[in-house]
């Protein structure tokens, strides 16, 4: 076996050494007064500590009781009761971290979450720090790294599509892309190591076509998966659009009208708040982040002016420029329609591969035969407005008061997002440590292939496999060390 | 049997039809981000309905499953996959509601609380309305009113004495406490009943002096019950108090102070808000509500001048005021003590019931001889200010700045509770609704007893007995009525 699997044995033996005897517990519901709260406590003497403290209703002993049951009681100190309970037992390894865990579900009152958290952290518990029940998960092997990541993402997730792509890289199915990749690798790589025992004799025990062919291979995933976080970036963390105009041109009615669909479905359901998402609208399942809508609706926002720079910052950050205007006002003057096709060409040639979506409202007041005037004017003469209206700008009609065009926005806004590999359940790449890593291994793997190409003496092919190796391993955690972990889990949620 | 019971029998089976038959869901934990939200699910067909999305990981069936079990698995519809979720099964009648629960414990992302309740209300489940698992629960025998209406309090206990109370009634001591002397006289009624069949013959099967003993018994129990509203509406509801003194004397420094010891334990556990108790301070387990303690940083808030005004409406609203002043600044001049004690004189001469508590801060500027010089003007010359300081009110020396006194000033404040019912455990009655009940109940008890003194005949005297049976099965909900549940359980949270 090659010296990478020792890297690998000598880290893993390293993190069981890592893996703490301590037992955590945290608050695992949202804070707040609600029905419930749910307690989580993990460790090896999880059990022991909650039985010490709880009553059973009818009797029966915490500590006698199976994987996977529940039990109502009290959680009491002495004479004093602190809740009635339900109290869930999860035996390792057969539990979320892997450890023996023991979830509390105690009413709903922050006093009496803090009661019972207190009562554990003056008796042998410690406070879990951020992510350090899925650390431990990890460090369990009960998930590898990238899924560990795909929890904390499950968890902001807040559209189907950043859902859908957590569930599936949670689940496994980047992990194993990758792990499979890398057990291809670490074969030939074993190969090659073996060929420098053997140095003086010249000998090939890894046959350098097959080598060649499974190069190609992963260079291949590795291109696919690099392309994909193009997607996966703006599925993730939303596609930015400026929406930009004149004031009064119906900027927050389109917002709501756009949002429209998502609040009726939302408010069936008391309790959930939408502050978070504001301008966050979800289209086809892909979230669209609206830039700075709030300062539109009161500032004079006009690209002539003193809001030109304003407008291009805007637009600047924003994948998708939508320009709105109030078709009846401009249609009103041959004057307003000629400094509005200027405006449009200006932003186009300032912006020439920025999409520019032209968004004509209030369409609900004009006659048909405005309409088409409407969209002769804009449309003609097409040597002056050529470029404006080419390959992926286009013009929409739309009342944002009626609804009427609503879904051609919508799904003009759609094309702008390659949903392709979403709909046929690829992997796709959303986080920017793979994605760096994902770089990193392509560089090493195409400096193999220069080497298989000028047929490299296989010292130095190894050292390049190698490299190629450790940052496939870093994605899935087969390679990681304590300030990686750190970063990852710091950011996750305290009681996940 | 009598009419009461057969009145009670008939409300009874009312209930019973009224008991609905649909499946209801609603998210159980606060709403908003966490590591886990549970959704809760109630009805006859709530299995049913789970089971069809649910895959277990292990291949195991959810209906085949025993009650008080959990399975891991996730929730699906087609081949969308909602989350990973936790599954805990209880099996009417011994669940929280009497009927099949099930409980989803999934990754506590708003996103998906919306699309796992959303595919259920698709499916046959409708939103719970406020507080209908717990009527629910009521409706199906597995507590009584009184034990009801703890929950709620319960969940909004916010310091250790509401929260006791709560439990306490929640775990039926006060229902028992009603439910037994109605049993009893009951027993009593049903035999005057029976006197009504034979009114003729003039009998008395009930024994009119241990009917006497008992309707003595029940107006002890009722008087006592009622008194202890007095500390229980306080401790429900936390005791105001009003702090009053000019600008700079320390107020928010005091309050400050006051919360210290409760912040540090608090700080412990990351992500706890007390924005909701800002001016409620907890002090030996009892809530003190510090009224208006805002507005007083901010504006003149002195007796004299503008500020008298809203000095006295303070008061009015208060059960105890503190009377801060800034001792250094008060003792550098005799002028300024006459004109301190002519305050606080006025202020006992317009609130003569209203216990005072003088407040002389920042002590730890003064000498020792400055603060024996602050004792003996504050307490002399006794013809002046005898008044003051008699009885409840007295002089605290502190320094809210380091913390001496503030003992002194928290037990003072403590001895405008009487906690010896707490201590006792006995039961205190914190609720409105049943402290109106009680006092209709003893009403009508008295005019039993009048009754008795003056032998009334049977058919009069029952008309009595039967409003006081009436009042006291109000309290535990044997006697209920539509519109009374439905005002109960509105004040609850969706989800409980």
């Amino acid at each position: 076996m090659g010296d990478f699997e020792g890297f690998v044995i000598r880290h893993f033996t390293y993190f069981c050494n890592m893996i703490p005897n301590d037992t955590i517990i945290a608050l695992a519901t949202p804070s707040g007064a609600g029905a419930i709260a749910v307690i989580r406590i993990s460790g090896k003497d999880a059990i022991a500590y909650v039985s010490h403290f709880f009553k059973s209703i009818h009797g029966k002993k915490l500590d006698k009781q199976k994987s996977h049951t529940i039990l109502l009681g009290h959680i009491v100190e002495g004479k004093q009761t602190f809740d009635e309970v339900l109290i869930s037992i999860f035996k390792g390894p057969n539990s979320y971290t892997g450890e023996d865990v023991v979830e509390i579900s105690c009413h709903g009152s922050p006093y009496i979450q803090q009661q019972i958290i207190q009562l554990f952290l003056r008796n042998g518990c410690r406070m879990a720090d951020a992510g350090e029940f899925t650390l431990r998960a990890f460090l369990n092997g009960k998930m590898d790294l990238s899924q560990a990541e795909a929890v904390a993402d499950l968890i902001a997730s807040d559209n189907a599509a950043s859902h859908q792509i957590a569930i599936q890289q949670m689940r496994g199915g980047f992990s194993n892309e990758i792990k499979n990749l890398r057990e291809e690798l670490l074969n030939f790589a074993s190969l090659i190591e073996l060929e420098l025992d053997f140095a003086e004799e010249d000998v090939e025990f890894a046959n350098r076509d097959d080598f060649k062919a499974l190069v190609d291979k992963i260079r291949k995933v590795l291109k696919r998966l690099i392309d994909s976080f193009a997607v996966g970036n703006v599925i993730k963390n939303g596609i930015p659009v400026a929406i930009v105009g004149e004031p009064n041109v119906g900027k927050s009615t389109l917002l709501n009208a756009l949002l429209n669909e998502e609040r009726a479905l939302v408010s069936e359901i008391a309790g959930t708040t939408r502050d978070t998402i504001e301008d966050e609208i979800s289209i086809g399942g892909i979230g669209f982040r609206f830039i700075d809508t709030a300062g539109i609706r009161e500032t004079e926002d006009v690209v002539e002016g003193m809001g030109i720079k304003r407008t291009f910052e805007k637009i600047e950050k924003s994948e998708v420029t939508l320009y709105l205007f109030d078709s009846g006002e401009v249609m009103s003057s041959e004057l307003r329609v000629k400094s509005l096709l200027l405006e449009v060409d200006r932003l186009k040639n300032k912006y020439p591969q920025k999409p520019l979506i032209i968004v004509a409202n209030k369409i609900d007041r004009l006659s048909e035969q405005e309409i088409s005037n409407l969209e002769s004017q804009f449309r003609l003469p097409p040597e002056q407005v050529s470029d404006t209206f080419a390959g992926e700008s286009g013009l929409v009609l739309l009342s944002a008061k009626t609804g009427q065009g609503i879904e051609e926005l919508q799904s003009q806004l759609l094309q702008f997002v390659n949903t392709g590999a979403l709909r046929n359940n690829e992997t796709i790449v959303t986080n920017t440590r793979h994605y760096n890593a994902l770089l990193k291994a392509l560089e090493e793997i195409d400096k193999v292939q220069l080497g298989i190409d000028e047929s490299l003496p296989s010292d130095l092919m190894a050292i390049d496999v190698r490299e190629a190796l450790y940052h496939l391993g870093e994605i899935t955690g087969q390679v990681t060390n304590d300030e990686l972990l750190g970063n990852i889990f710091a950011n996750f949620c305290i009681g996940k």
